[in-house]
């Protein structure tokens, strides 16, 4: 398997929203230029005000550039509404508050998708206009629609989301389009250099679940010889942001760290729990850092990439050493 | 022919930008609510970021319902520029400016347009939204594309009017689609419905003559057994506001009202001239009213509006004593 030196390590990172934004930010800051690379979910992404919006890709950027809006997470820093105010004289739909910097974002994306170009190539002309380092890569060019089932009936993703404010209790959820949708190039490569793979912190059902259902991604991933690490998005029983805990609770599962390594079962090498959760640690079946995984500053989100780098640094020495177990495809 | 009293009266207008815009404002607080209606030119629409642009409506709509940008005529009051500033960030064109507000426009309007409304529709829907009594209506729902034809080539219009400002010389002007264009219905009914029809004191060439161009509106109107008056748009020998006395000149005319009546030919039964041109009165070969045709303001603009009703009165009760010259159709 490749070597995780951290000078020369390819990081690629799974995430969705504030939670993976905030791990990506610090895994950019941990690693040189061009050695990280984050896959997004788009399954959220949608039309508004007749534009094409993807949520996650924007919380991502922003973040790694800097330019985000530090009290939420999401949206840009400074941020006015004075379009959105408008809109809401003239009859449109405010309840997605679009700001008007963020809008800007939307109205390049739709006009470059309008000429033909795939997402993929207009997220890399965002994020190079940002002076990002990073690769941010959408999990695909094609379409891909999260349908939460409720006890209400089925709600698009962000009519859940935002307009119902996760309200409705979850049954199941769907990601329609996924078995068609194609892997970037992009994304392949990335995965051909990875020495990491890192789950963020994301919410494993609205975020993460997405991207391993883009074709075959979760088998190419399994298959991928190097180690593969989650971090919890549960701490304390409870989700730091979003509504990962509610949901565990309404499929019937404990909202713990431990109900999240359960649902990733074979993909994952090594798991990431909190500090405040180590009583589960020996509950974990799998290598596991200890450690405060709670993000609340551009030091802690550093601090917390470096102890997963080295992690993971130990994690492959470990696995060097059985060869065989990693290097055939399970 | 109709009787035009000013209590029954139902005036139709030509307008184009800002010119037409301040008159048509006048002629709306002349009339009773719901006796005007402003027949817009669309040759200038465009798309731009994506959007579809319809600046001549806009500058009508924006003026009527009062919130308009009373140094430049067009564009919004207390506007601001945050999504175009952010725009410019990410290499967006930003020689056309659009504001935060006017923006919330061009979003409705595209959003509707993909919906499948036609313009008229969507127009009808924008001023009630601003509870404008006037109709205002587009001269039509297809496309009309003024394109430019200068020393420097073909122009589309928005190139040759914002961009480089006017700069290059004027050879000739098509108004392409026009001939395919249909004259909606609602304007149909509006010109059945008409006791006057008023050429604003609009660019001839760039605003007026589109709306004359589509399908058979030139010949409708002349057939029209009301008065027809123009209102100059060139006072001592400049325009009061955009390019129309320079286009004149590199036409190789007199910038000079009478280039105006002119140029309408036989469409008009009146003129109305400004008093800073009184000298050229007797030139003027119809029946004409002298006046202070600058608006400044509110007040100037209604009193123009009431001498030119006045005026029509007079001209029709003069041609109704000659039926047979306006009875038949040309």
């Amino acid at each position: 398997m490749n070597s995780p030196r951290t000078d020369a390590l390819h990081v690629v990172a799974l995430a969705g929203g504030v939670g993976g934004a905030k791990l990506a930010t610090g895994l950019q800051a941990a690693l040189p230029p061009g050695r990280l690379t984050v896959i997004v979910n788009t399954g959220d992404d949608f039309e508004h005000w007749g534009l094409h919006i993807c949520p996650d890709i924007d919380t991502v950027i922003y973040n790694l550039a800097g330019i985000h809006n530090p009290e939420t997470g999401w949206g840009r820093a400074d941020e006015s509404f004075t379009v959105l105010n408008e809109m809401e004289k003239l009859g449109g739909e405010v309840w997605f508050r679009i700001g008007d910097r963020d809008l800007a974002t939307h109205l390049r994306r739709t006009e470059w998708l309008r000429q033909g170009l795939p997402l993929t190539e207009i997220t890399a002309r965002l994020r190079r206009m940002w002076g990002i380092p990073t690769q941010v890569l959408p999990m695909s060019d094609d379409p891909v629609h999260t349908l939460v089932h409720t006890d209400e009936g089925d709600l698009p993703f962000q009519h859940y989301f935002v307009r119902r404010q996760c309200e409705p209790i979850l049954v199941d959820l769907t990601f329609v389009g996924a078995d068609k949708a194609r892997i970037p190039a992009s994304v392949e490569e990335a995965l051909a250099q990875a020495d990491l793979i890192v789950l963020c912190p994301s919410n494993p059902y609205l975020s993460i679940d997405p991207i391993l259902s883009v074709a075959d991604m979760r088998q190419r991933l399994r298959a991928l010889p190097v180690p593969k690490l989650a971090v919890t998005p549960i701490v304390a029983g409870q989700a730091l942001k979003g509504p990962a805990a509610k949901m565990m609770r309404e499929l019937g599962e404990m909202s713990s760290p431990l109900t999240v390594v359960d649902h990733y079962g074979d993909l994952l090498d090594g798991f990431v729990l909190d500090e405040r959760d180590a009583a589960l640690e020996e509950a974990v079946v799998l290598p596991t850092l200890v450690t405060d995984t709670i993000m609340t500053d551009t030091a802690s989100k550093e601090r917390l990439a470096r102890e997963i780098l080295a992690f993971a640094r130990t994690l492959a020495q470990e696995l060097s050493g059985q060869p065989s177990d990693l290097g055939e495809a399970p």
